[in-house]
């Protein structure tokens, strides 16, 4: 009989991925791996009756628990939970905003610190997922490939020899391997060389998205990165060519931001510490200006202007200022200026453990 | 022989008006009073001839050597002044904007201190003037009674017994007494309460303008209030109508910051708050933006929402954020985004005293 987990058990807790910076932290936010699998002897999740989708879920759930990496993972049903705990969990980035939309059978299985998890019955029968700070393609592919390796022993994934995995949608089909990455590039922004860049990444047949995936807006200057083809390549292939990149990626961006600093350093610094004062005074925050002033700080970190705010709390910051985590950091539902004002509480909460304010100026720039 | 003395004596030093807040200091930011006098015996300034306005300089310099209150004065000379340096005297509330224009021989005698002075033709021969903080209208005009008193041991001073003291505008004859005080009304601007108000002071014979007299416009919430009849009333009538009507304005601000308070309190808060962080964080700011933002932490002293930084500071904040002050303090002369940027540092030399260097940087003249 499956357990469902409370939101509750993670509300008060920080992401795994959160607690360390990781390689490159200040602009690299996350890697991610994803691996898309299906089980064989039944239809794709979109043609699937809802006893069967029951039947995946139990299946799943055995092996996870029987896996060495998952054991005690939590699970969460969609169908028992409220929107807003749905919503809560996209803004975790444990499950997709699709999954948090269904109204069938389906759920995620989250390990306890949030690193991994597997999302059952969204569009592929199993969705399996790792996450970690920084930049850490390799790692998050070795862990979501052992996780893959630990659930075959009780569950037949659907293969064909010609394809590879096959999944619901053609563009998952062969690895079913998505690597992604979430990248901050305010730089690139700041000095309009972003479009070009991401049309160049596209023709190399990366996908350039907003935070929450396919068709959301890039908020805060932040980028999610991601392999388009599943099919044709090995998954090292893909891992090493999505590293490559992403660490050409940082140069253009860390060259950008030092070209901004060099044309208008006052300008840069008024930018960052005047978003840093938001976040230290704002009374009413709205989660649009709070994305915005995080960016700002993060550049301001990146470029070595402040040095009293780290990345994990950066990163802590863009997670529980969204709308659903302010809810249930409050403990109620909010709308409008109520949850602007509970927003702006949260935010002043995380940064007030140093009280005093940082005076580091532009020329003590000890390490840039 | 008549000493100039140089802006420099004045730039370090704090005017005596605003070391101390005064009464209901928090939204009277000063009560200044200033007689019009003109010597008998030789015509208006504006049909006096170079010989003679220097006669008139020498005469009244004599008198105020002489009298028991201005005997230290400083003479600021405008003919020797550069333009900067007569700005500085005008955001010093030391001269007028009209005698900051002159081309003619005319100047400012100053009390060490700041709070008294006697404007040399300017429009009148003499503009005999006092200053202090908060609302002290009765101080004031005993002051400049004072001097007026110690002046006229030595000068003539016309006089009609039909008309009173004559004055080159007929709108000063009579006393020649105007009273006025700076005033800062955000909670009457808000509730959109200030415009009738302005129009009921008009009807009881009152003035309103904006910071810096006649035709200018009002910045950051601040007006100034004066008495427009300088006939026909006694000058005790004078001054007891002005603070009766001044203290029902104050009562009138008051009430319309609780009003505005208890409407939308987070976004009071939120306003005073961010409103403390530009000023504390930013690296480049307009002259209208430190005004507008010290406008909003008054408010919020005011409203007891920030006990962290007192009234003299705000005063002194907001004669030192205005563009001569700033090109003073930094040593040079100063435009655009660098004007801006000394602006800053000038206001956060203010507000974080201990840390951050004075306002000057290593590589500034310090004897411009």
């Amino acid at each position: 009989m499956t357990m469902f987990a409370s939101i509750q058990d993670l509300v008060q807790t920080t992401p795994g991925w959160i607690a360390s910076d990781g390689t490159a932290g200040e602009v690299i936010l996350s890697s991610r791996a994803r691996l898309a699998r299906n089980l064989t002897a039944l239809p794709f999740v979109h043609r699937t009756k809802k006893s069967d989708l029951v039947r995946i879920i139990n299946k799943v759930e055995t092996a996870v628990r029987a896996s060495a990496t998952l054991p005690h993972a939590l699970f969460f049903s969609m169908p028992e939970m409220s929107a807003l705990d749905r919503q809560f969990l996209v803004e975790r980035r444990l499950i997709s905003p699709a999954l948090a939309e269904e109204r069938k059978e389906c759920g995620v299985f989250v390990s306890p610190a949030e690193t991994a998890g597997v999302m059952v019955n969204e569009e592929d029968h199993l969705r399996i997922q790792t996450i970690q700070a920084g930049l850490h393609l390799e790692a998050v592919w070795r862990a979501v490939d052992r996780i893959d390796t630990e659930l075959s022993h009780s569950l037949d994934f659907a293969f064909s020899n010609d394809f590879g995995y096959l999944t619901a949608c053609p563009t998952n089909v062969g690895t079913g391997l998505r690597v992604s990455v979430l990248i901050h590039l305010p730089g690139l922004v700041l000095t309009k060389n972003i479009e070009p860049l991401v049309r160049g990444i596209t023709q190399v047949g990366l996908t350039v998205r907003g935070l929450y995936g396919e068709g959301t807006e890039a908020l805060g200057n932040l980028f999610q990165i991601s392999n388009q083809r599943t099919l044709g390549r090995s998954e090292e292939e893909i891992v090493t060519t999505m590293d490559r990149i992403v660490r050409q990626l940082i140069q253009h961006e860390r060259r950008a931001c030092e070209a901004v600093l060099h044309e208008a350093p006052s300008q840069v610094e008024d930018r960052v510490w005047r978003a840093y004062g938001v976040l230290q005074y704002a009374r009413v925050l709205t989660a649009h200006d709070a994305v915005n002033a995080l960016s700002s700080v993060r550049l301001g970190v990146s470029l070595g202007i402040i040095a009293t705010i780290d990345i994990p709390t950066l990163n802590r910051l863009v997670v529980v200022t969204q709308s659903a985590h302010v809810q249930k950091l409050t403990g109620r539902a909010l709308e409008g200026d109520a949850q602007e004002i509970a927003r702006a509480d949260v935010v002043r909460g995380l940064l007030t453990p140093s009280r005093t304010p940082p005076v580091r100026r532009a020329n003590d720039r000890s390490n840039p």
